[in-house]
């Protein structure tokens, strides 16, 4: 299968999404704008850059409309939100954005503790997100991703039973999302699960309907996790610039994937990102700049590119 | 392919020789048995102890000898040492070492670099190992592997053709090696050529001659990389406890895949390495304090264990 824009692999960065809102700091709209810009610029394709949520739950993205608009006025790429409900996606849709993930908790204690919200008041929000979506004019319908969160464990309730997930997904589509994407929240994913769960969810969706993976790399395991999901034909995964917003637990304790890394990975196997690896760590360097006092973090940065590594691996298509 | 000692696979402790030999502390010999001893205890079933080296190369590593012989009292335990040169192997023979390994570069500049001698004169060290093997008392004749560093590139001479590789695994084994191994000396590696130099290799040597990996984490690949080992059938996989002895750029960069995540992925996966995770973090614990001041990382250590991770996967074979 092939991701979206000719690529074999389409790296969808969540760090202005999902990274600011982890981190105290309130980064400014205006390197915001740098970052996503510059990011763009380096070949990433996709970008989720806020939340639709209110202001006085995630101060740190309460631009997030601005930033839409400036990311929309950016050529080729994919403008990405988060809405946590139907009026976070009312808004997405009215400022445009391309694709619109309502994260949805595999493990229900955890998304009671996260929304409040049990799994058919979170598919109450789906379909009526599905309403607002198809009633918005043409051009202005966002792809809609239902986003399996815990799906592969939750540190509250442990495992989650297959049917928990297979059940959920299967509604979430019913309801009317385009896609389902399975997150790794807890980090409590290995490879061998994620075989597993691509191929039963896969079952459930279609193939052609789970083509996107969210992982983290809490425990190390992240980018064999995410060589796990190409090889059973992921073509989307979500990854964070400078691994930003994720030590929970201890420096050197991560949350999600480094697109730097995952970038590096895919590009010294041969497969086409669009992403030119220089360019894209020269914006690492720089968000290093932009947040002094938070832990960014990464190996590819840190240990630079091997001697002679190609170029012509990293040809934007 | 089943591992030695009846494992899915073995993980192979190479923090007391190569962690070791990396940081400027030197451990005291009595805390050096202890980490041996307590992580065969675990259920580690084979650690590289030390190097035969002179000790004004390698002051670090001056009481292999002592802590070849207290290893060897340890039932079901693999005792291995790294040997440069035929002097080291008949010290390594005299001591009783169960596998001796002969680091020979696949990179002939490196290998000039690092110990003066060319792929000729090391064929011929190896030549001169196995004999040496050949003339020991039956019961003290080790297991010989040429560990072929530098396989994946090399920081002074980049890609290591083929050929250079290939001829270099033949020689290896018609001078007399039981087997021979691929290192990642450089965190050159990455999952797909992982896969293709494993079965480039072993159309030279041999299935059973190539069983197992050195990797490195200095581009976070290394989990990565083992997994497409692994499912190359790959079934000893080299670690080192909290990643000791690899910080060579900065803080996070790193060399040695860390053990204590290897362990974790594997378990995780269903796989049986005899390793009881909690007690191998306890070890890693004490060995952070054994070691002040010294980086060691890893990501396990900092998370923990997912909850409700099942014991099951962890019993020792």
């Amino acid at each position: 299968m092939t991701a979206a824009h000719g690529l074999d692999v389409l790296i969808s960065e969540v760090g202005p999404r999902d990274g600011l809102q982890s981190i105290p700091t309130i980064l400014p709209l205006e390197l915001k704008k740098e970052w996503v810009t510059r990011e763009a610029a380096a070949g990433v394709r996709e970008i989720e850059v806020g939340s639709f949520v209110p202001a006085s739950v995630l101060p740190q993205l309460a631009d997030t409309e601005a930033l839409v608009r400036h990311a929309l006025a950016i050529p080729g790429l994919t403008v990405a939100v988060l809405v946590p409900n139907r009026r976070g996606a009312a808004a997405a849709i009215a400022a445009g954005a391309h694709k619109i993930t309502l994260p949805v908790s595999a493990s229900e204690t955890h998304g009671l503790r996260n929304v409040r919200r049990t799994h058919d008041q979170m598919i109450a929000e789906a379909t009526a997100i599905a309403a607002l979506i198809a009633e918005a004019p043409p051009g202005r319908r966002p792809a809609f991703e239902g986003g399996l969160s815990t799906a592969f464990g939750c540190t509250i309730e442990g495992a989650i039973p297959d049917r928990t997930l297979l059940t959920l997904a299967e509604r979430l589509m019913a309801a009317g999302c385009d896609e389902v994407g399975l997150s790794d929240t807890s980090g409590y994913a290995d490879p061998a699960q994620v075989r597993r769960l691509v191929r039963l969810v896969r079952g459930v969706v279609g193939e052609a309907n789970l083509t996107g993976l969210h992982l983290h790399n809490t425990r190390g395991l992240g980018l064999a996790n995410a060589l796990a999901g190409l090889e059973e034909g992921i073509t989307t995964l979500d990854a964070s610039l400078g691994g930003l917003g994720g030590c929970p637990f201890a420096p050197g304790a991560s949350g999600n994937i480094v697109t730097e890394d995952l970038a590096f990975m895919l590009a010294a196997m041969g497969l086409n990102t669009g992403v030119d690896l220089e360019a894209l760590l020269d914006v690492r360097r720089r968000l290093e700049t932009w947040l002094p006092g938070e832990a960014v973090y990464g190996f590819t940065a840190a240990a630079g590119l091997p001697l002679g590594f190609k170029a012509s691996r990293q040809v934007a298509a």
